[in-house]
């Protein structure tokens, strides 16, 4: 139960980083509800159809659904009186990513898929509704440019949640830390303008070959 | 048997717009028929994975393939030699969205899905086609941007056919109503050029933050 | 075995190719690798999901995975220090193509699907991961662009492994023949830069419309 809320939390906020996103594309306000609804079931639509996991999370529980209209609506009027809260935004965010990366894992982790696919599972599940809603506004995916460790905290939080459970830890008190260690590093990420190396390829040696 | 022969109409007004966009984009014959067939099964297909709906209609059946191929070889031999028919070509694609929009629909209300996700699912059938055509060709979605009311109308036409039916009306009226809202709508929108709401978010307002 | 150990030849070329385009768009090192494994997987995976083929083929098995991983940091170190061996890897890339392709309307083929859709499953499966690739790097696919056949041998080559079935070859020579015919004319329209027409919509025309 606790879980379905944080779990409804972490729609919300990514809904409303969707709506934030389309409106600074000018979208209209269908293309807002859309950018809104990827944004938020993307990643966890895409895990479910890799895994064959159906009905897929939001189809027969039209509770997603809802919570996304409303928080997009919410961020609509917000925003028509006031600056958006772009650093709120920026928390509940990695709240949010912490959480549905996690949580990707451990649906990996009961099909007993081995670990690098649990990581990439949680991965996919953080991220991937971001890179969809950066797709469809026409720009290219922010998370695979300049990252401020985006997909890295998920990454390293999954390791951290596999590696605390070989260690004996219990499945909660392993899914809490790896959901620290996620949020954790996404912030001190923003805090610090933490990135990962550009990887430079030589136009002229690319040419000249 | 009718509903047959009007879906593959719907299959091959879709593909044709398809081509055509290709052809503005100065696309080679390849490009084109997979644009073509993209903008066609697009919607369909993303509804049958997202409902479990396995073999994808157009997977078993050859037919929608081989019209889709006509289709595009046709649109390409026409515009050869004349100007594209976009009037013709504009009032198809309504009757090709209206009737995709209320089939998609149907597909979701017979696997007993909430009201809201038959909604989602009857829009998706109908218009995500063409936003993988935009996102394929490198432009953001039309759709997204501004509709004529493209999407809105499919919304609408689902909810008045759903609305029907909760009224007592019989399924098929409920149908022929359904989508004589959505290509209603979406013909008044293009004649008089009604459109949604731009939300907008002041760049220099997310900048201050 | 044999045809796994090609397999994971194929999954390593295209890892490497895929490197190669994140690298020239200053990717940071998570884009790198997402976009590999994007180009190595991302054809067969839309295969398997049209197909209701679970698992997806990469998903149980981390050897995919592991494999992409090692061929990006390669690919990373190598061009570190010297220029991208691009002629070596337009060669691996056709190889990679030609056994994709076949294997991909092979698989079709098993679940005794249409001819059209055998060759539409081969295609995608070949070619499908750098459509992704390109998309993701913000970029109008260069397969629709303008092909040097890409594609087209995709397609011309299970065509030759469907025709000789039919004549009464056997499934392996058919196979053979079918990729050599795949890795041929890609060789071929790369030598003599053979392409397809372009398909043109005259501008004026339409805007006079």
């Amino acid at each position: 139960m606790v879980f379905y809320l944080l779990s409804m939390f972490g729609v919300a906020v990514f809904a409303a980083s969707g709506a934030l996103a389309a409106g600074r594309k000018n979208f209209d306000l269908f293309g807002v509800i859309v950018i809104a609804i990827v944004t938020a079931v993307g990643g966890g639509t895409l895990r479910d159809l890799l895994l064959d996991r159906y009905p897929i999370f939001w189809v027969r529980d039209p509770a997603h659904l809802t919570v996304i209209l409303v928080a997009a609506a919410c961020t609509l009027a917000y925003v028509r009186f006031r600056k958006p809260p772009l650093a709120a935004l920026a928390v509940a965010d990695a709240l949010g990513l912490a959480l549905f990366t996690i949580s990707g894992a451990q649906v990996a982790e009961q099909k007993e898929l081995p670990a690098l696919t649990v990581v990439v599972m949680g991965t996919i599940t953080g991220s991937a509704g971001g890179v969809l809603r950066d797709v469809l506004s026409g720009e290219v995916p922010l998370l695979l440019r300049q990252t401020d460790l985006y997909a890295t905290a998920a990454i390293v939080g999954v390791a951290a949640y596999l590696v605390l459970q070989t260690l004996g830890f219990g499945h909660e008190p392993a899914s809490f830390v790896g959901m620290g260690v996620v949020a954790g590093l996404r912030f001190a990420a923003i805090r610090w303008k933490l990135r990962l190396p550009v990887f430079r390829v030589s136009e002229e040696k690319s040419k000249s070959e």
